[in-house]
């Protein structure tokens, strides 16, 4: 078995992705020697303990990052500010704090000015997830054969990047550093958008009239279905990274909503030829995910 | 072996639909004793020879239906009006008359004044389908524990949608009549909406520079990937749908365009109550699908 990475890692926060690495790191040891989870609420550590998946619970954020030579923020970005605020002044010397969050330059203006000198910032995005949330939805091959995306700050330690690196290439993920704005920009098209679109067709399929919305139900496989999904994760991490991707979020919309009008526009108008190439032009992408063997 | 309900059934277009009919007729006996196949194309033809699936093709529609006691438009439905011309006076009298098009106001609209006196018009929507099309795509399943929805002009001889009713129920569906107007509305939300969104989101996509679009395939997993697959359908047909449903489209997307941008405009302006209310009103669905085992 290789060295651990690190010596013991602090896990903040404790969902789907939290509980899914402290899984693999009590199933391997290749990722830390000791692993401490952090919640919000005794329901959640009790869990945690009962499920056997950390070394330690502790309530207190502070506490639990003491002695701890990584410390990984797996909470809804938008609780960021606050956990930062608390945690900074007990983050050891030498330790890298990291982070799993979907947008990266909120975590960059949110945490960056209050990492403390000597503290190793090296934020990060594995692209894994499910509709399910909480320390039961976990599991140890979440991350295989998929992206983790790093986005350290300028003259960050490289031996730092490293560490975190080979600790999510443990998970089974490929790794790639990428600039915070470009990320922000292409998860905006990959996922938030999606997930702004999919939440909002269910929203106004529940809003029909009660016959109406009992069919949509009935009806959910000619299409409606493969929208619903995704729609079922959880609603306070998405309405945070909806608010920390705002300009980027934004403007995919905009985009996305000048196609749709367009294609409104021809179908009110009847421009079968307009339509047709539109439809046309989607599955371009759609044939290459297939070739890829992404699809 | 039941009676088959048929005597001779013409397929007019045996693409996903009509090929999926042919190979159930052709392997259990019991929805006609002889099935008579057309295409637009020789090359299409050629290859229901080879597959086997047709006792006989026939290039032209006029002959295709001669003799036959039930009539079904397979194609797509902006063929319909043509094709509806071309069969009309070549209809045997006592002759069931049938389609599978996802809209039905304008099959009513564009076939029902051709019907011939004494043939019997009875309008049908099997709720089923892949992205895949052509004859090579059908397979015996496709309608197994799906909907078929029958929509017959008042006044429509009972006997001949109870036949129609028993062929879709000998495919493996379930039955239901219903009023054209209420279901292109179910429809358009459950089925035609979520295609013109997955085809725009794709196209709006494919429209990024470079750099980006390369991206959107490789971390098409956080999301995206879910609006590909049905993006990956037939864009003839679609084109047709959209045309031919614009009313109850329009309306739809509508009102999932105020939807939007009411998200938006809690995204530019930070209301995160909204954000997680509606996230919340679209995830009851999901659960309510997940509750009828239809997700």
């Amino acid at each position: 078995m290789a060295e651990p990475v690190f010596r013991r890692l602090a896990l903040i926060g404790i969902g789907l992705i939290g509980s899914s690495v402290a899984r693999i790191a009590a199933e391997r040891g290749e990722l830390a020697r000791e692993v401490v989870a952090n919640a919000r609420t005794e329901a959640t550590l009790d869990r945690v303990r009962d499920l056997g998946i950390a070394d330690r619970v502790e309530m207190n954020p502070a506490r639990a990052v003491e002695g701890a030579d990584c410390v990984m923020l797996c909470a809804p970005v938008g609780a960021y500010a606050a956990l930062a605020q608390a945690i900074a002044p007990h983050l050891a010397p030498g330790c890298v704090l990291t982070d799993v969050g979907s947008t990266k330059q909120s975590v960059i203006r949110d945490v960056g000015p209050l990492v403390p000198e000597g503290v190793h910032f090296v934020p990060g995005h594995p692209i894994a997830g499910t509709e399910y949330s909480g320390p039961d939805s976990g599991f140890t091959t979440l991350f295989q054969g998929r992206w983790c995306l790093l986005t350290p700050p300028p003259g960050t330690d490289p031996g730092a990047v490293e560490k975190v690196a080979e600790f999510w290439r443990r998970c089974g993920s490929m790794v790639e550093v990428m600039e915070p704005a470009h990320h922000d920009r292409v998860l905006a098209i990959v996922s938030h958008l999606p997930h702004l679109l999919a939440f909002t067709i269910c929203g106004t399929a529940d809003a029909l009239e009660e016959e109406s919305r009992q069919q949509v139900l009935k009806f959910a496989a000619s299409g409606f279905r493969d929208f619903t999904r995704i729609a079922g994760s959880d609603p306070v991490m998405w309405r945070d990274i909806f608010l920390n991707n705002r300009d980027a979020l934004l403007e995919m919309l905009q985009r996305f909503t000048e196609d749709a009008q367009a294609m409104a526009r021809a179908v009110r108008w009847g421009d079968p030829a307009y339509i047709e190439a539109r439809i046309q032009a989607g599955r371009v992408i759609r044939r290459s995910l297939i070739e890829l063997k992404q699809a």
